[in-house]
């Protein structure tokens, strides 16, 4: 069995969850709060980062991007025509540069400010950086998903999925970053209709559904956050 | 011909000079200040970044990870045994786990900062964020480089090269980060021994070359920087 050390709202383990249950696979899934920076997690991998999985016996697959590259490798061609990685290198160019914007650029720009600000400082040490939150970093992560949102409508609008007609990685990451920030009701989705509705289907797939009961103690989801008529 | 717009002391840029001179490919180079924000630039890719690479007549290939997958899958079996990923899907798990150590680790706890601060915030203007160097930064920089020295000794003393046996992504995606911090003589060589005899063979090789001819007006590199005997 795939084990996957994982934390709720960290959005590549969230990308690498919706990965794997596309292939129908159901890991087991250790939470770690990479802040505690526990030895034997970082025994697994040094950089100290989830997502981190382990492929039985014992291979070991640090970070999202080489773990959909991985499983891409070892178990793409299983999926048939719904493979998530096109078959054409340069159809393969456009998910891998929108799986890089969304697990980087909409990661270091918004997900990553809302969710260290609003919830991981609540349950860090002080001298794990814990604290009240920064509210120049929300409002600026507020400011920056607009501009997002819009890029995802552009996409969406123009595409049957953002990086062609087919589901692919690009469409897990971008909503796999979407999940975590509308689960802490930040997402203004009244102002881009295709963004919405591109992202209703997502939300729809049985795949998502396991994201949708997560909780995290002391903490309630937006309303919004599991409701797939939002 | 290939397109490489880039800039020389863009560490994820010079990734891909030595990746494309390790395939024999001499790139056009167009010198890009993504500070700028240059409309034309932002039109090839709306994330500004440099490395962007365009394979004629007009396959616009952003960001060094993109662009090391693509020339694999198109190029990678014309090296043969020299062929920059490995062909087992477990070893390129390791290779590109060391990628991303060095492209995003790397570069946002030492290179990033450095370049930033000794170079790019001279010829910013005070609106694209220019002026005096934090030297706050510059000293994190210089403390976290240490560690990262010794890890690649750990793996230099291991291994031939830094993810196993053959030349790969990995030993490129570190030289070219080093050799940033080496242009601003900031790598703390009598520190590692392995790191540094590992570091002399990468410099040696002819793909390096155009690398150690690179200026910046108003900036002298480092006397080590082009010194093969270091």
């Amino acid at each position: 069995m795939v084990t996957l050390y994982h934390h709720p709202l960290c959005a590549q383990s969230r990308f690498v969850r919706l990965l794997l249950a596309e292939y129908g696979i159901e890991p087991q899934l250790i939470e770690e709060n990479t802040y505690e920076r526990r030895r034997e997690f970082l025994a697994l991998d040094p950089a100290g980062q989830t997502p981190v999985l382990i492929d039985p016996p014992d291979l070991v697959v640090p970070g999202a991007g080489a773990i959909a590259e991985y499983f891409d490798e070892t178990r793409g061609q299983g999926l048939g025509k719904h493979r998530l990685l096109p078959d054409d290198p340069t159809a393969r160019v456009e998910v891998r540069r929108l799986v890089d914007w969304f697990n980087r650029k909409f990661f270091d720009e918004v997900t990553s400010f809302l969710v260290t600000e609003k919830v991981l400082k609540r349950y860090m040490s002080r001298e794990q950086g814990g604290g009240a939150p920064d509210t120049d970093l929300v409002r600026a992560a507020r400011s920056n998903i607009r501009t997002h949102i819009r890029y995802i409508g552009y996409l969406a609008g123009r595409r049957k999925w953002l990086a062609g007609s087919s589901l692919s990685h690009a469409d897990l990451a971008a909503a796999a970053q979407l999940s975590c920030v509308d689960f802490l009701g930040d997402v203004p989705w009244d102002e881009n209709e295709p963004a919405k509705v591109w992202y209703a289907r997502m939300k729809s797939r049985p795949s998502f559904r396991p994201l949708l009961a997560d909780t995290l103690p002391g903490l309630t989801a937006a309303p919004v956050y599991a409701d797939l008529d939002f």
